[in-house]
């Protein structure tokens, strides 16, 4: 198996608002492969962030969903702690919910993590170990 | 905000166990950027894969965690039907679990779910409407 993640999808319960959030709120773009109830972004990180109805997702992945955390968060690494703080507030000011707010953090960077409308955790980290070349972690092998 | 997903961290029981399983199983390459408890792997789409203790990413982004689904799958997209039949084998041989057999998808491709050991869900498809370029999704603006 190809070390590959093309698409990672997330649940939500209202569509509509979900895709306000990321196109509108934080301006991704919203791809034309887009159709009916599956809205996909395209990212200039590469993998793809697809939004679909969380009872369908479930359902097709044949999952129970007995709702809440599942053990997965999304992140942005940023290249400044101030962009830290200027991500948060624009996660806030598009309908999204801060619940960590911005610290130091232990690994030595800073970072905070908000929840978009159907209550993902994405962190959005500075971290001064992890070189980022145009947006991108350039990871050592 | 950037339209970058920089990594995705998956919440594991066993961190040894799972690294076996997408290390050594699934031949996926860990990067030396890996340290104590948490291990990360570079893959080729792009967005970096994250494996770290579920307890401490659910204490890491203040969230509660009741355990189970939370409405986030991950997909990899193959060139063939008979990729996905390939790839899910593999999963399996790995210590993965079959959570739905591959089939012919209403949508017009042919797909199937995984498990991983902490029963994160990888979906694996071939979609006839979805070009790949040397593994990397490319989806129209």
């Amino acid at each position: 198996m190809q070390p590959r993640l093309n698409i990672v999808t997330l649940g939500v319960r209202d569509l509509d608002k979900a895709v306000k959030f990321y196109r509108d709120g934080l301006g991704w773009p919203l791809s034309s492969a887009s159709a009916g109830d599956f809205a996909i972004f395209k990212l200039s990180t590469g993998t793809a962030l697809a939004l679909y109805p969380r009872n369908l997702l479930a359902k097709d992945a044949n999952v129970k969903d007995t709702g809440g955390f599942g053990g997965i968060t999304l992140a942005q690494n940023v290249e400044t702690p101030e962009e830290v703080d200027l991500v948060l507030s624009q996660a806030v000011k598009s309908g999204g919910t801060v619940i960590k707010s911005a610290r130091k953090a232990d690994w030595g960077g800073y970072s905070g993590y908000f929840a978009d409308p159907d209550g993902h955790p994405w962190e959005v980290a500075w971290n001064p170990h992890f070189r980022l070349v145009q947006g991108n972690l350039a990871l050592p092998d």
